[in-house]
């Protein structure tokens, strides 16, 4: 592996993280893939990144804990908030408070440590459910912070935020990933997923997915509850 | 309180972010004081944060559990790491990667939650003892992707990222804190503080916050445990 650069991954266990990991690895990447423990609703997520890490035969998993529930304010982390099933108009309560910004940061307090200097984020502006920090606009932002915030941008390292999905559909990033020899079937994206893992097959997380796989003409290998 | 505008301050417990929280509130904001358990060896500023909190009158204090010392790299909270004496050259051991940057991240996220614009944050670009993200160019990139990170951003709020420090010297510090009637003795900035908030004297932050007192012509209450 020493010869290869290093790569920090943010890894949730849904489908477009993975098919980020995928990719990283595809571009000769060794990654150190980075998944949170923040009071998501949906802990099969968190077993889902575990499957997808080992799967993918990742350099490092590491899984930090963190407090969003204790700041609140989202559907996913706040149980008094109710994971909305209609798609509807604007950011929807599903939105996290900064987390991709949460997220990123960590991210690259890892990277520095480890002497990466590539981050890799799974983030979509098309299929996007109206998250503000799933923008182009957002990572390039994100990008230029990095390199003024850290001991290895001021030395002279270079920072990239690499987000290869930001542009596709969600039936591109499937395909993807399918030629990419990636088993979505250990991927998990519902908002409500059972322990288990298994789907609501309601939620905007499993619409856009059922969605991918129909318009990619691939066959779904979402395990769902009904 | 209704009719004040709130502010998110970060509150280490240290001599900065406890005048940064003075000015907020002359300023004429309600604070919500954020602090972080991450792993610091001085444990005693958080003590401190807690006495500066509880005698400045915030509407809040939150202390968030956060994992920096499982991405280690820092003498402040790597113990393989010694906290050096001697001042020296470049960024010191003590920097902690993309620090500031994570914590803005959750004060961003709590920020939005409260419905607040405004956040304070004690950095200083003077005697900032190297740390890239104590420039005055960081704050202006954090406050450019936090107006692209956030629902409120995008719906027309506009987030503020104050550092009413960042051009002054430790001398002006504090004796801006001690015209709004800042006891400093509340506060710890020693890297080595220990349980009882005793400061070595020797640290970098003891040297800079002594020259400080020095400088402004002010009796240094900090206690030192020679």
């Amino acid at each position: 592996m020493s010869d290869q650069p290093k790569a920090v991954v943010l890894l949730s266990g849904g489908l477009d993280s993975a098919t980020t990991l995928a990719i990283a690895h595809e571009q000769g990447f060794a990654s150190h893939a980075l998944s949170f423990d923040y009071g998501q609703r949906h802990a099969a997520e968190l077993n889902a990144a575990h499957r997808v890490a080992a799967d993918l035969g990742v350099f490092e998993h590491k899984v930090l804990p963190l407090s969003l529930d204790d700041i609140g304010g989202s559907a996913l982390t706040d149980q008094d908030i109710a994971v909305p099933e209609g798609g509807g108009e604007g950011i929807p309560v599903t939105y996290v408070p900064a987390r991709n910004t949460v997220f990123l940061s960590l991210a690259l307090g890892w990277a520095e440590v480890l002497g990466a200097r590539d981050l890799f984020v799974g983030v979509n502006a098309v299929d996007y459910s109206g998250y503000p920090d799933c923008r182009p606009e957002f990572i390039a932002a994100f990008e230029r912070l990095a390199n003024l915030a850290t001991r290895a941008g001021v030395e002279g390292g270079r920072f990239r935020i690499h987000a290869p999905l930001i542009e596709m559909s969600k039936a591109e990033i499937v395909r993807t990933g399918t030629r990419l020899g990636l088993d979505y079937g250990l991927t998990v994206s519902c908002y409500r997923a059972d322990a288990e893992g298994l789907a609501c097959g309601r939620c905007d997380s499993c619409r856009f997915r059922a969605q991918g796989f129909a318009e990619a003409g691939l066959s779904d290998p979402t395990r769902y509850r009904d």
